[in-house]
């Protein structure tokens, strides 16, 4: 199988923000896009808007003409939706996910007693506010895109994944399941738990203080519970592990200001941006 | 004196982008504005540009005529340079400072052996990159401006400083020195030594994979040490007991994630997205 992206037919389950803006960025580069979602209303909006072509509420037989699903929901609701899966797809469904810890989810697809043509996946991406309303045709474009390989997915299906991330615009990052969720603990959780943390402490009388370093520092904050829990119950080791380097790090910060240790904090702090301006010149091509 | 503000000879001591956007939003809303920068360049540029009418990179009695002067420059600086300032201004020139921490700032003012026309205040805006090439007039626009009043500041003062606060578009707030720095230290030196900590805890893979969540979490860890570095020296004490805060409060999500005691966590990050959400309703106005 050597099946060309443009002649795919997708199916795409869950049509929030991320499978919303993963239809539109499909737009015109594929046969043809079935949505999946629970709620009718979304459906509607969907279809009336053009996103996807044929829209369901419920994972029935007709998904069975589908080339690539994509299971675009948090990740708990991916792992229970898992075991419907194969009575519904053929042996050469590729099926791929955009869970946002990839362990698990793996775990989840090698429990099945037939094996699937399955790859992960992971878009580094996302939006303050979710739902198919804050869909966004460019909202893949630069991301980084980490893709995992099953031992079931031929290379035909890494071929297939690769098109997908290039024709949303993002770049494809193969890794490991366990390397994903320790990166994603450090680059994405941590920093979620750290804002949360800085909104806990926040004294009742600086709302109309605030201003936008601290709205930026502070926003992450806001991620919807709905996603985030889904991932603290499923990444719950490395992200500890995270947690400890971080507070070492701030006990360390406050260690120096305690002991008016100037010259080692000031030093310690220049080295920090100059990390952080290495940082953003290797990340610069998607600032 | 009731002086209104267009008819007053302004100063600025410290054309960077505090001092410079404060030129840029006061165009055509002041009799004569004089700019003082230690820079040449800097001067001939904001001459260029029409930024200031008169320029000079010393503080010498071509200042005296002027009603209005403002210290823009780093506390530290500006601490350094009101010693210089009485045989400069008359008595009856407002001395007002843009300054970060504000304690530090009015006692200096409160050493000086003749007591000086001044109003202490701190614009709480900002950007990632400072100095004159990045000032922009509408800085301001919506910003809490803190002021604090002195002993000697007639309220024909107080009113020349909120006059000259709204001129730019911010909003005056009157608070203490004190008040101010607690505040300060909890809205913006802790999200400032936060987002330095979450850049040392970064692994060095990480970089390729940052999106807009992280670049957001981490900005202020790029704020120039010429600026910050004064701040955590001059407001040590409020810093330290804000840390002591925010440790806190890291050592008990961390405990909750360590435990696996999920629904606790989940009830208080959820607690906290209320909380972020009130905030930001409060604060919308300049969202």
């Amino acid at each position: 199988m050597k099946q060309p992206l443009r002649d795919c037919r997708i199916g795409i389950i869950g049509l929030g923000l991320m499978g919303g803006s993963l239809a539109l960025a499909l737009q015109g580069k594929v046969k043809h896009l079935t949505g999946i979602d629970k709620d009718p209303a979304t459906i509607a909006t969907a279809i009336s808007r053009k996103i996807i072509d044929q829209g369901q509420t419920r994972l029935t037989t007709a998904l069975k003409p589908i080339d690539l699903i994509i299971l675009a929901m948090p990740v708990m609701s991916i792992i229970e939706t898992i075991p419907k899966l194969p009575s519904i797809v053929t042996e050469k469904t590729l099926v791929m996910d955009l869970g946002s810890t990839k362990r698990a989810v793996m775990d989840a697809f090698r429990a099945l007693s037939q094996p699937m043509n399955t790859i992960g996946g992971h878009p580094m991406c996302g939006k303050a506010s979710g739902g198919l309303i804050n869909a966004d045709a460019n909202l893949y474009q630069s991301a980084a895109f980490a893709l995992i390989k099953s031992d079931c997915a031929p290379p035909s299906s890494q071929r297939l994944a690769e098109a997908l991330v290039t024709a949303v615009g993002a770049r494809p990052l193969w890794m490991d399941a366990d390397v994903h969720d320790r990166i994603a603990a450090n680059v994405s959780h941590l920093p979620y738990l750290v804002s949360c943390a800085l909104i806990e402490s926040a004294e009742p009388a600086v709302a109309d203080l605030i201003g936008p370093g601290y709205r930026s520092a502070s926003r992450l904050a806001a991620t919807p519970g709905a996603m985030m829990n889904h991932i603290l119950e499923t990444n719950q080791d490395q992200i500890l592990i995270q947690l400890d380097v971080f507070i070492e790090k701030m006990d360390k910060i406050r260690s120096l200001v305690a002991a008016k240790d100037f010259d080692n904090l000031f030093t310690n702090l220049a080295k920090i941006r100059a990390k952080l301006a290495d940082m953003l010149a290797v990340n610069e091509r998607d600032w």
